[in-house]
């Protein structure tokens, strides 16, 4: 059995041009690279928060989707709505999650402190928004990857995430 | 004159048999060591975020009870409420206080980012989720073991909370 | 072209006698040390929820006020209401930015753990709380002078806020 993890792509740009971004196709490899048992479903989204909302709310909903990874749309551009959109639709926010990414991402680089995503818990989805470029989602991943397993666990997931050991 | 703590332990299994409880009671001996002139009134309630509340609001409104630290429900379980129950009675949020303390429990172990809880003043009380385990309720209480008698004074009491010297 | 600064100092004995106020005037030196198309407006206010939002309100709707930084009114006393006045206001939170301005405070201190202070976007304006002593508002100046020039370009202006370089 599999847990499907949805990675949506916000950005007006590669809404446009999906084939300009690098950073959604990127997650999806360290997803497949890291478990076993994962599906992923994709999508690509202009900053609009309703419809962030909508596709938010779709992937929600549906039993399978377990984490969510958005990348992008966590700047200070005033088009930059995705933790906006997000935090309404949390039941319950992560905080500390939300810290730790931030705290490892602060030692690459000062830039980090103008990200605003947020981490959180929407029925029995767990959402993260990353920042949009490749190299963040990078360091990213790597902070919440080991987590994940026991997170989704919490959660009281029958179905249990496979973590891939590297030779 | 003495300052009161409450001591709320939220868990099903603990509320259930009480005995099987290590962090509250861990708590009262920690509280009891560095302060001289605390008091101390404990509770247990299971994960109900309506039980959760009438309790807090209950000490909230007492004059005497200063600090209450809960221990348990701020994973990411379903019925783990304790922050959410709390965070709406709260007139002050102290995110850097809750930062302090995952900071130090991020140094003992990645996992401290998957704790939920906050820390908050509501009237002149000021309200601290520490995790469930013992060895996490240990390490959060050394963090603001030093910061109570300044913040407290902060908060405008008359009765100063004694810290004990050690020998 | 010019970019223009308000720093507020918010303390009841401040307003009384801003003769007694070392922050504020410490701030303005700051942004003139750094910045050298900056423009400077400074008020004082008492720790009064409603006036410090009819200041900020005034400044976030002056199209040249780009970066508010209150000082004071940051900590756990009762009359303590800046970020409580701030918060309402904002469009945009920017918890990460608090964050970094904490961890460093935090190297200095452990005390930093009993600062409230937030960060966020009004409408086109950054708005920092930083706590009361004029050490802190140093140290938090100095976090956050890196990143104001690049924050201001994310957040669409038009005009640049030039860095000034040290000989
Ligand atoms: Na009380």
């Amino acid at each position: 059995e599999s847990i499907t993890f949805g990675v949506l792509t916000i950005s007006d740009t590669c809404f446009q041009e999906p084939s300009k971004d690098r950073s959604g196709p990127r997650l999806v490899n360290l997803i497949q690279r890291d478990f076993q048992n994962s599906s992923i479903v994709t999508s690509y989204l202009p900053d609009e928060r309703d419809l962030i909302q909508r596709e938010l709310r779709k992937w929600i909903d549906r039993q399978d989707v377990r984490v969510i990874i958005t990348t992008g749309g966590t700047g200070f551009a005033p088009r930059d709505v995705t933790p906006d959109a997000t935090k309404p639709l949390l039941d319950k926010d992560c905080p500390q999650l939300t810290m730790a990414i931030a705290l490892a991402s602060l030692q690459k680089t000062k830039f980090a402190a103008l990200s605003r995503g947020v981490c959180g818990i929407a029925n029995n989805t767990l959402i993260l928004n990353f920042p949009g470029s490749e190299k963040a989602v990078v360091e990213c991943f790597e902070t919440v990857s080991d987590l994940l397993p026991h997170a989704l666990h919490l959660m009281g997931d029958e179905v249990a995430l496979v973590r891939r050991t590297h030779a």
